[in-house]
């Protein structure tokens, strides 16, 4: 098979699994609306101090929009070093789908158990999966960062190892907010909210 | 690298913003058929009464539909001059679709509270993320608009101001019928209704 | 502006289009399945009878997958020959996909009104949907084959003509289930089922 | 009708197909978390053992997860190989669509009545469905691998036939988990999650 042909078939190849990544993404942060509810049986002005009172599912939707907007950037940065996919890649991308397709629940889970006595568990499953999101995150990147026969030839190891590094504290970072949910829920959903746009905010040069 | 694979590369990356942002513009507008639910426990003749009396909800529906629907077709025209992306106008765009995955709940809340005493509150919250996405729509637009190394070549400054001329009064409409919606849930969501139609209409030319 | 450039534009704008339309129809189809309950609180040995005792949501749902799966597939084939899109063409296509996202609840109502006496009241909704989605679809269709400016090369009049013979019935026959549809809503529904089958065989030559 | 020129539109309307499936795919699967509920009223100290206690659902949701994303990765292999569709591969397709998006329902209902007197039942529904999707499968398979037209170049008899030999025990392995589902749900659900990472699983050369 000539060079070309591979190359177009690689691309496409490439091209579908980024397709299939960020219809999940879309999906997954589209779907987290239907965790807040319309209040029912509101007395006669009771409906504004009822919509105030659901603030947790708005904190909680914002930050899970925040952590799935950020991963999305993130895999979207990545594949532009990918050139090709192999099995591995597919399977270990397939982990970090699975954790991001899972995020609605925990969403649900701490809006509705902020205030709550056992709010501190309801904490800790979100920040869990935050943390397990950023471990399969970085798991994905390392198997690319060291499979150079997938990279782009744009992919030098200085700009690699320059991501690999950035990419480096997101687990630390996340266990931080997950030891902080302990503490207050609402304190560990704004660090998640923090970080995200953390990561996101625009640096000196892209 | 040369420039012709620069160029890929950078229509690559637009093209993802634009299949993710699409992604969630169609899931947002499928989704809105949820908040219409199916009459429980109707009596033998009670059908047609009780899907009549659900108006509100098809009302909220439509409109609903309208403006995803017109928000879309502004995104697409906009992304028709955009070249390349850089990380503000992601975190500009993510606002973007922040309130428009929003939009299901107010929908959902416009139509239970349609005829309830508390109507303007819903009608308000409604009105409110209508008003948010215009002006979402708009810090999108003027910061691409201003940014032009992001810029095709086709967007000549005729072209755009033409275009931002036609966006300005967007959130001032958008206000207008917050103001109504005090008075009136069912007149804000026609203004809504018509303002999407009145953006969407065929022009002289395209 | 040189004719190529103009030619990709067009097909970028026409894809992203045809992008957004899959997206709604794919996650139209894919929402059908909620409308689906778990049988709850069932005794011992009760459970095989309650999902049998379901089959009405099973009808529904197959009867509204093959609408939504053949009006994809038809739109899919219109859009072959679509090489511009202009802002008419984009408002009735939006006219088709807000009653292509309006079938959950139909199905939903139809499945849970089946067997009861005002059963002929959730099969007129039902049916009434075809017939608006048929509708629809032959004014996109219309408005496509008489605005030759908007047609690639490959549309001759004489394909044109041929498709449009073939979409002719359509309305009448969603019509004659909706008839049907009053003496017997499975009946109708499996005219409906039937008419997708019908119009998705494969003939003679594509 | 120049080559070059057909072979576009070919392309075009296989990656409509592709695109539409894996949205169907990328819905499917993000859906699945819509059927793990919050536990609801719980009291202090009462969360982390209410959690524990949806096992069920996690498994539920994990093995239906694999099962989707295994048919995605196969349906993404075989249209490697094709170059064309025609009407017949629209309907087999459909069918498969059909089947995996059914994937919901089943698992909403094992999740449900896992320790339920019931269980063999919904087991059974849940592992028919896993047969149906390889039956399915298959039979998009087959149909490709004898059609000859529909191939791309790189479709040799021999890639061909290693690859219908790779999935014909598919039904017969999903046959035997429906067999040990009737014995016990959890290791039928088992069996089905190590049947889609065995088929993910990298082998020796892709």
């Amino acid at each position: 098979m000539e060079p070309s042909h591979s190359s177009r078939a690689d691309e496409k190849e490439t091209g579908r699994l980024e397709a299939f990544s960020d219809g999940v993404f879309a999906i997954a942060i589209t779907l987290l609306i239907l965790e807040i509810h319309v209040p029912k049986e509101v007395e006669k002005g009771g409906l504004a101090p009822a919509l105030l009172a659901e603030w947790p599912s708005y904190l909680a939707f914002v930050s899970s929009f925040a952590i799935i907007g950020i991963m999305w950037i993130n895999h979207h940065r990545m594949f532009e070093f990918v050139r090709r996919i192999d099995q591995t890649l597919l399977l270990l991308n397939g982990l970090l789908l699975l954790a991001i397709t899972f995020i609605p629940f925990p969403t649900a889970l701490i809006a509705e158990y902020i205030r709550h006595p056992d709010e501190p568990v309801a904490a800790a499953v979100y920040s869990g999966t935050s943390i397990l999101i950023a471990i399969f995150f970085n798991l994905v990147w390392r198997y690319v960062a060291f499979q150079r026969h997938l990279l782009a030839s744009k992919a030098t190891p200085q700009a690699m190892d320059a991501i690999t590094r950035g990419y480096r504290f997101g687990p630390l970072l996340y266990l931080i907010a997950f030891g902080l949910a302990w503490v207050s829920a609402t304190a560990g959903l704004l660090m998640n909210l923090a970080l995200a746009v953390f990561f996101a905010w625009p640096r000196g040069r892209q």
